[in-house]
């Protein structure tokens, strides 16, 4: 056994890390089993409730146009299909990650089709947008700030470079690259360019994929002009809504606050508004200040990321508490039964925290998009992958179930295409580093330095802490090794080739850096501690106080009606409760649930009062949690995610 | 020292009790301050803001029929003119009351131009209703279900019946009289007549009063045939809504639990639907079986009032907790933060609970109607009786504020007319019998069996126990002085002339009863005792479990967050807390405050976090309640009524 090189010194400036693309990653396990539901069910019922919807009747320039059907704010003209370019692009997105997984001829027919009706529809000056084309001709460019026309090219470029990366099809990103390049000319700094930005923000993160995967670098410098533009005056939604005869103090959602353009974004020190354009925005901040090595937007980025952790995020990583502006309101306003939480938002949230890691690994990052994705993300999909929720409360009286669809469908196809990328999510590529955020069952080959490095993962996660992690290499490389070892896993443990490794000597912001030179069948072990934790709520988040949330590693846990015998809010769970973890392999598709004898407030001895002097009874009630983001997935009943007893 | 009469056995029977009329008790203490806010400025704001609105543009017959202007349903027709002539009906009501108080020669003039344009405005067959003879001619009566055209009828019977009373006046009554009289030419049981009953109820109880006020049963049997038709089959709002080419089933509320009409009234066992709706049906019910000794009526009313005290009423006395359908949604379900609770399902369930006592004293049902009285009901004005509650929340973030106007105006003439008015909800007659039903300082002129008899109470009820009762007649007068014994009184005791009664012995129904003959110049000296005492709810009221309420006497108390120093909810009071009553003259009109000292979950060793793994510590915090009905009358804030411990 050959000497372990020493450790490298934990204050090594870190690399600007990049993601995989999802075809690197083969991922097996617990995501294995929802990417395989998105493949095998998801991807094609996007494409047909779309088509259902009438999207291709608005898009297919061979079709007549259709009538503006279906109205969506009372009175106005504005209906859904503003935004079904970008609801189809995360279709496309969506399937090509699926066709990646399992060939699909069937449904990349389809999509091929699609994209035909897109290249057709572009115009010569490479303006594509089925809204402004086809439903209200000579508009656009005129109203950025409401009608999601930059919105819906940021998901189209996304939609694009995913097809491009598992099909090797070109003409999808070729039609973009136009139309980007074309977006360019109109929007930009100089005179006769018109100074604006998105309404509603994506465009800037999807102009870094394209960037990324074309090689392009004009593109990355137009996400960052959108970014630095972004709240500078004199305002440009003012302008904007003045040169439509428009009053700009009439702006429905009344604040500039609602789309983060209240402020040029490096003075922004608070989340606020639309929570899913906010978390857009930061996503592409984070990539332009990695891109970059921007140290001003990365101060402003890790100001916002206090504000939401410390004031504004659910303990599921859902955000946005409110329906109103599917946003943020007040600090500590995180009320349960009626939390918002949009699927989309927490989506959005993952998105944020992997490009943060795109500045080096941190498990301060990590750690929360963990949280996102197996919590407050995949809530929003059923089990099975044919359902989905648009809000993700914390509590509920059984009337709340996934939908088939939506009336704004944005969710669906955000969190099939999350799902179903989630290998890219897991790694982090830099010169001489690989930075390893997620664990699970999987297989990545990368490319570390033109050197072909496969490292596969063997372990049960999140079900069970030891996770295996086989380095294969074509010759022996040297590259560091960064392996996260989230906050919540107080007794980690770590080896290399058997030799244990001192975690407090070899680990900075989270990471323990294992820095040699990996020769084939190097076996890494760590082992992460998966205790049932009670987590307690900040006293200003009043709908919290006195009630406690169980965590068990990155899964929070929720009690369903289904497997508890009383009404949820009866049942209290002291300090002393203990949890015993167990392993159902039956229950909805396998999981570990927590089981407990807890205490109830008895009913028995209250005669048909309602109120009375005396404080309940209490008797002892056996009670069993499972995961949050596998409720509502059997008959509905009751949910509740924080219960009583500190 | 003459020798007591032995008292009369409690078994005896119990005789019919009709309240006083509002003339009959003059009411100062703590409700004559309340009955001066609204005849020194509700009165006037009522008449005031019924004319901003237009009422009198549409009940006028000289000027020009208005616009259709006021969209009350988005989309539909229906618009708030619906029921304004219900509002004239109780702010004229109002109006009345106030002018016998204090007299106000301006407000009389202007309210007797109302009556004038009513007298007007009536048809020579009787008919009278502003919406339908002006602004839909030529449909009267084809939609009894939806268009409140009998519970417009019934509201301004109840003015006319005040304004006689009152002032003296009969034109009103008259007039009314003349409609009631038409009215039931058009429906009733006979052939040729419409089968039908209202869709909002009202007219039931007005009927009743009408009755009393003229002496004509006629009106009575007419309430009776109303009540006694209700909810029979075939099902008359089928067939009306058959008539007018509708189909029945696309009833916009989606059943006639609604407006209780589901099933005939006698067979109704749960309180359902809209919570006014509700109240003035059990009202009407209440009093016809009183008049008719209903015995299947009773009983009936006995098991929706145990549905209510049991399951499905705020501990303010508030009822209905959802906004969808005004009313009431699923047992046990009380949200506090979101509750509807509207001000006049209060005043409903004071009418209720006052006309259940004239079947006879208990204090079943005059507990209730304290209850409702002191707490949820006139929350719903501002001490100054310039602002008003719709909605009566037990948790506020301070947002919620009493508005001046409403765009369904219904609660403020109602709290209005309620308030002017408690004099006639003090007390009950029946033959040889008087039942004091409320204490308050205040002198009642009575007629009993001839004899006028004059009862003061000298009280500072509810800030004190101690009430003294002088009796003054003519001469010696044998009756039945029926005292209410607060079922949360513990240690209530009684004397006559200074000697001590054993409460055990005269005791029935929580009433205790001095059947004696009476001289000049007896006191009775009652003591109730006011100790603070804790409310739990039952445990499947998932809202309130792990909290307390806090009751003195009849009053609840809430915390504002004027008073205290932290976030309400952070604020927890152990079993153990003392709470020390102090009157404070200078605060909000003069109040009992209660302060303790409490615990308060500590926020200062947080250090930034949202969530963490100890609960969080506690810390010793000064708070002081104060009684819910003032609450909102300072700076906007916090408001709880539950609190944490039990």
């Amino acid at each position: 056994m050959s000497a372990q090189p020493s450790p490298a010194p934990v204050e090594a400036p870190r690399a600007r890390f990049r993601p995989p693309s999802v075809p690197q990653v083969d991922v097996r396990g617990f995501w294995g089993a929802r990417v395989d539901a998105v493949a095998d069910r998801t991807a094609d019922i996007l494409y047909e409730r779309c088509v259902e919807a009438g999207m291709l009747d608005q898009i297919d320039p061979d079709r007549p146009v259709p009538e503006l059907r279906i109205p969506f704010h009372p009175g106005g003209k504005v209906t859904m299909q503003m935004f079904w370019d970008s609801d189809l692009g995360k279709t496309i997105e969506t399937a090509a990650y699926s066709l990646y997984r399992k060939p699909n001829p069937e449904l990349e027919k389809k999509i091929d089709a699609v994209i035909d009706m897109f290249e057709k529809l572009q115009q010569p000056d490479g303006y594509l947008s089925s809204w402004y084309q086809r439903m209200e001709p000579g508009k656009r460019w005129t109203n950025l700030r409401d009608c999601h026309e930059l919105y819906c090219a940021g998901h189209m470029i996304e939609g694009a470079v995913a097809y491009y990366q598992a099909t090797g099809k070109r003409k999808f990103l070729d039609v973009m690259s136009r139309y980007a390049d074309h977006i360019a000319t109109v929007l930009g700094p100089n005179p006769g360019q018109k100074h604006g930005y998105c309404g509603h923000e994506e465009l800037e993160l999807a102009l870094v994929k394209l960037a990324r995967a074309t090689g392009n670098h004009k593109y990355m410098d137009f996400a960052k002009y959108l970014i630095d533009q972004r709240g500078q005056q004199p305002h440009y939604f003012d302008e904007e809504s003045l040169a439509r005869g428009e009053n700009p103090s009439e702006f429905h959602f009344k604040n500039y606050e609602y789309n983060q353009s209240h402020l040029p974004v490096r003075e922004q020190d608070k989340v606020v508004g639309h929570a899913v354009r906010a978390m857009y925005l930061y996503s592409g901040m984070a990539d332009v200040a990695t891109e970059y090595g921007d140290e001003s937007l990365r101060v402003a980025l890790d100001r916002l990321w206090d504000d939401l952790h410390s004031k504004r995020l659910y303990v599921t990583g859902g955000l946005g508490p409110s329906a109103d502006n599917e946003g943020f309101t007040a600090d500590y306003d995180l009320p349960n039964e009626t939390a918002y939480a949009e699927t989309c938002a927490a989506v959005g949230l993952a998105f944020w925290a992997n490009r943060m890691l795109g500045m080096g690994p941190n498990t301060r990052y990590a750690d929360a998009m963990e949280l996102a994705l197996y919590n407050g993300s995949i809530s929003g999909i059923s089990l099975d992958g044919s359902l989905f929720f648009y809000e993700n409360p914390l509590e509920s009286r059984g009337a709340h179930n996934r939908w088939k669809w939506h009336r704004c469908p944005c969710c669906p196809p955000n969190i099939g295409r999350m799902v179903a990328s989630i290998g890219s999510y897991m790694y982090g590529q830099a010169d001489g580093e690989v930075a390893v955020h997620l664990y699970c069952d999987s297989t990545a080959r990368l490319d570390i330095g033109g050197s072909e490095v496969t490292l596969t993962q063997d372990t049960r996660y999140p079900w069970d802490g030891a996770i295996a992690i086989k380095v294969d290499v074509e010759k022996p490389t040297r590259f560091a090794l960064n392996l996260r070892i989230p906050a919540w896993s107080r007794r980690a443990s770590l080896s290399v080739n058997g030799t244990p490794i001192d975690l407090s000597t070899v680990t900075s912001d989270g990471y323990a850096k294992i820095d040699r030179e990996w020769k084939a069948g190097d076996t890494v072990q760590l082992d992460l501690d998966l205790a049932v934790e009670r987590f307690y709520a900040h006293p200003e988040v009043r709908q919290d106080t006195g009630r406690v949330a169980i965590k068990r590693g990155p899964l929070l846990y929720c009690l369903e009606g289904i497997d508890n015998g009383v009404a949820l809010n009866r049942i209290r769970v002291p300090q002393s409760t203990a949890f015993d973890a167990n392993f159902e392999p039956g229950l909805l598709e396998g999981i570990v649930t927590l089981s407990a004898r807890a205490e109830a407030d008895a009913t028995s001895d209250w005669d048909g009062n309602l109120y009375r002097n005396e404080p309940p009874k209490t008797e002892t009630v056996p009670i069993k949690a499972v995961p949050y983001y596998a409720w509502d997935n059997r008959a509905p009943g009751e949910m509740l995610v924080w219960l009583r007893g500190n």
